[in-house]
């Protein structure tokens, strides 16, 4: 099968930290499709970016999602997702849906850290919109640019870990996610450092896609996830347009 | 004070069913600048033109918020409210949370009238995000596109009335909210035949942007809502490109 | 028009503090009608008093609300508010429900900060009788008595600056609210050293009033909130005898 | 033991019912001294009467409960519950809170019945405010004013019955309550034909307040609960006044 | 009436200490018959030891209820309480649970204590399946096994004490439970030094089983708290299959 | 990998309709190991039933997950999954839990059939302690024992098919899920008369327990889904006991 995975944003320094992570993590036989945006915010940092990235979203499917079996939105704000699932015909998931569904069946309490004190209420709006803040149990915040940058992130790595471990010991988190795509790969670096697992949520949102394009399951015919029949749209991505129109993957 | 309303999709005969609604409803001295957008849905009746007018709420206050003291969203789905009040300093409030909270102070349970099954779950996605889901009591939902339509609804209005009613009677309804931009004026056309409140959201979006812009507090100057600084965005509209400078209102 | 501001405990220096800033929130031609209670507490600090006062807020609105347009109860527990949006015609708003559906259009995550330990339950007991517990970050208490004395108090200013811009350095507040009819005027003084939004709820709750009144909406014929006709009370305060034999304003 | 049982309001008729059917329910040994209201409604029926009569719960408190080892608040709202819980030393419990709690060891979902659709809402907000909503299945409204008449009500009893079945087979009710300090001793009457337990709310009382005053736990003297030192109240029922001078039971 | 009061564990150093508090905490005429697993766990403190024990609390009430009026459990999980409501006549309550409904009589905000990092999301479980997570506002966590040994535990003690006491100091507990059944007794010893009511959960279950004892209602026979009729069980305890059976309690 | 699919039931005729569903479901590669329980419960159907059966889930893995990579729990009250999440080393799912998760993935709402209003709080508890309930919209209930008897059956299939219709027109479900390990198959010969995804909950567990297993993520070290080291356990099944020595897979 063949699995988009689509960095809403414009920053190929994400994409080629996701990409390789995303190989790593597929099925044998599933071929990642990585694109990145080409318009919007370099990165999602504020609610802002985010609003302006949903289009980003719903063009980069449009215009790669042809042959694939299923996407991928490697945006830790799984911006746009529920617009894709309602306007595309192949299975959807965001990394940070794909990543918590996947922590719900490793333990009870979920720990999370984000980067940057100015996105977490933006997380916690995502995960209160999925049903599911009953189950984070506490958050931690790193105010930290590392990750964007080449090589390797010592200091950082160990932040991280003290943060996880510090879930673990004051707040009883028994599985951890960190948030963000360009944490792609970081957590298999962490774990042995950290008693309970690290969810990788680019790992966990590339086989949860595979795991609904091996469902089959019909595009909804009914309710709000049923393709948008007969709506206008005007000066917008050609390639959206398309999709509108029914032309879209 | 100039009080900007914003009709997100490019519907001009929403916006002239708002207009005059919003003109009667602000007090003395208020000027109403009703505008329309000029990309993306028609009508916003789908999961992937809510996404995609989200663009559009920031381009149209970008560019026409500058000399007003206040924007009013008149979407009934609120596009974009989180993302404009974050990228601009003037105050921004949304139809149907102006709406809904003014709802608050009128009875304890909210009854809800909707246009068509599919939008329901979105105006619940809407209300929920507000944490106001608790405070509704049930939904009704009509089918009919009467509304759009220029002239009277005489039995679109009997449907409504009905409806209401039946929210009174059947969920102890105490107040009513009729969801849809393009139902600016017709709550006080069917209030005489219902026995509680029925709010008009453009009414109380027009007043409590009012009341916003009457506190005059600052722009956050921390937090997910303080300006998003030095964020690099392309290729987009160049008025909210402009705002990103710093240049917005 | 005329707002009746109520403050339902018997303690003059309080309502001398609400009503300069009363009538300096009120719209142009508003005029405000300041008012004490004759009996029950002093001042509400406890659950008993709280309960004495009730009749209190009746009593106020029974006797001094005829020729008013709406009224506001400042006293920060909204002590008697669900029963007087009952028994009389006129628009009530309490000044922590105003504060808080005020707040809730500035940011998302509501810090609050109290007066005393011991109140904090009661607070959070009102707050989540409104359904908005989900919006409340955080909370902070203060245990001092000085905003009751007259003058300058810039120990207590320091501290509450402190309380303040540590709901929003710890708890990501994103907008604060200081509780405390006494504490009217005192936010516009703190403003300016708290990077977010800090409501004054007797502001607020003079600009809801006023709200309210400009909808005129007719009093509900059904629920809870309809007026309660033919009961039969005994041995009470003659004005609120008066107002259930349908004379009260 | 002597358990004080308090109808707040002026009824009585209510009384009368509730009596016997208190004593019948109390362990050999206990005493009931059951009082009626001297003032406010005759009959709480509205938010307004509900607020009135906390007061009248705090003055038969404070008159009657000196030699008294618990009371129990024989009004199906629990009027004045919380601040006669903080006011007196002595344990106190109120109907409906007694017949949930109890409910909650009998069976998973809780069906209610109550008297008028009016007072819904003032029942929900009872629950909700006890934290005990989510236990709640399902709702049924009577509206018949024969339970204040003398004599058999065979019609009110069988529709009751029929409510009570209909709260099972549709709602999957597990357990019922039938609210109203007048339906005392009618759930022993309906048992027989409803499949599931039915809690008389005021034998609930009873036995839990009995249960309560075997504890022998002390009063506390910290948090919202400890007695209200050195408050001052003016104008307010003697017996009150004495209760906050620290002479109350 | 006779009382049974079961210790689904092997433990008898536990069921020791249960039994002394449990037959001081009865009224007079009750007999407490106190009785001990016979398989599973020695102390129940996993997940995978509270499945087993599950099984141990219906052969022990098959075993030993049969003249009994209502059974107790006397594990702090409460465990298997839903399914021995079910499967047998008598009344039982779980210990924690009637501790739990007990302390929403005694305060608002109930703060717990546990011992051991690990059971505490056991105890949040079960405390979230009975609907009552928001009445509890913090918990501490011991770390000591000095309860399962005999004699006085001064140390312990102190450690409670000032756990008690940070609970009401810091997060406005007004009632403390202390998880355990081999807590029994140990409430009363440290209360003198708490300033708010700390419940002993073996007591608060003995009268709440009594309680409900004297209730007399019938076994539900309808919905999933029926008697499980015509189900086949093989291979299990003989006790169970005769209460299986219709022969049990 | 070697998955073991386990019914903790004694019903061959269960495990024989989950068996090749299973088999269908995995992945190339995959070998589905499908056990039967030994003792407890011919048919999980109440809660004493379940109760039992949680030692047969551990002692089902305890015996043959030795060699396998993952367990599914196919009992559809997922009977067991915590202890047995805690006592093992391979992954587990619930079949249900899986089904849940994926559903969150398809759609917003979601509804659900069960076989007998009897059972139908036993899944609500299941589904309230995932945190999931306010992702389900509705349920509906079948009263037919037809799915427990070999061959097809077209009448409840008809049944089943107008109830996932009700649930799209009535209660706007976007996905469906129907409970139960005898209906593993039955969604696919359904799901072409339904307009929205009807998830298989054995399809979805196999491929949620493959999943899983891909991610080899290390058991806990630390809370309560850690290894329950050097517990005493007497008495139980050789298997589970030696699970408990750590000799368990």
């Amino acid at each position: 099968m063949r699995l988009l995975v689509l960095n809403s944003n414009n920053s190929e320094i994400v994409t080629g930290k996701v990409a390789p992570v995303a190989r790593a993590a597929a099925s044998p036989g599933t071929e990642i499709v990585a694109v990145t945006g080409t318009f919007g915010p370099r990165v999602i940092g504020t609610r802002a970016e985010n609003a302006l990235a949903e289009a980003s979203t719903l063009a980069l499917i449009a215009r790669h999602g042809k042959d694939c079996d299923a996407a991928m939105i490697a945006v830790s704000y799984d911006t746009g997702l529920r617009a894709a699932r309602e306007l595309f015909s192949l299975p959807v998931v965001g990394m940070t849906e794909a990543g918590l569904l996947t922590a719900c069946m490793l333990g009870g309490r979920i720990g999370i850290v984000t980067f940057g004190r100015r996105v977490l209420p933006l997380y916690q709006e995502v995960i209160e919109s999925y049903g599911l803040a009953s189950r984070v149990c506490a958050w931690r915040v790193v105010e930290s640019a590392a990750a964007y940058r080449a090589g390797a992130h010592p200091e950082l790595d160990q932040e991280l870990i003290a943060l996880a471990n510090d879930l673990v010991q004051k707040d009883f988190a028994e599985v951890i996610i960190i948030t963000g795509a360009v944490m792609a790969g970081v957590p298999a670096r962490l774990q042995p450092q950290v008693p309970v697992p690290i969810v990788d949520c680019v790992v966990a949102g590339v086989r949860q896609a595979e795991m609904l394009a091996s469902l089959r399951l019909p595009k909804p015919r009914a309710g709000s996830f049923a393709f948008p029949d007969g709506r206008e749209v005007i000066n917008v991505d050609p390639a959206i347009a398309a999709a509108f129109a029914g032309k879209g993957p």
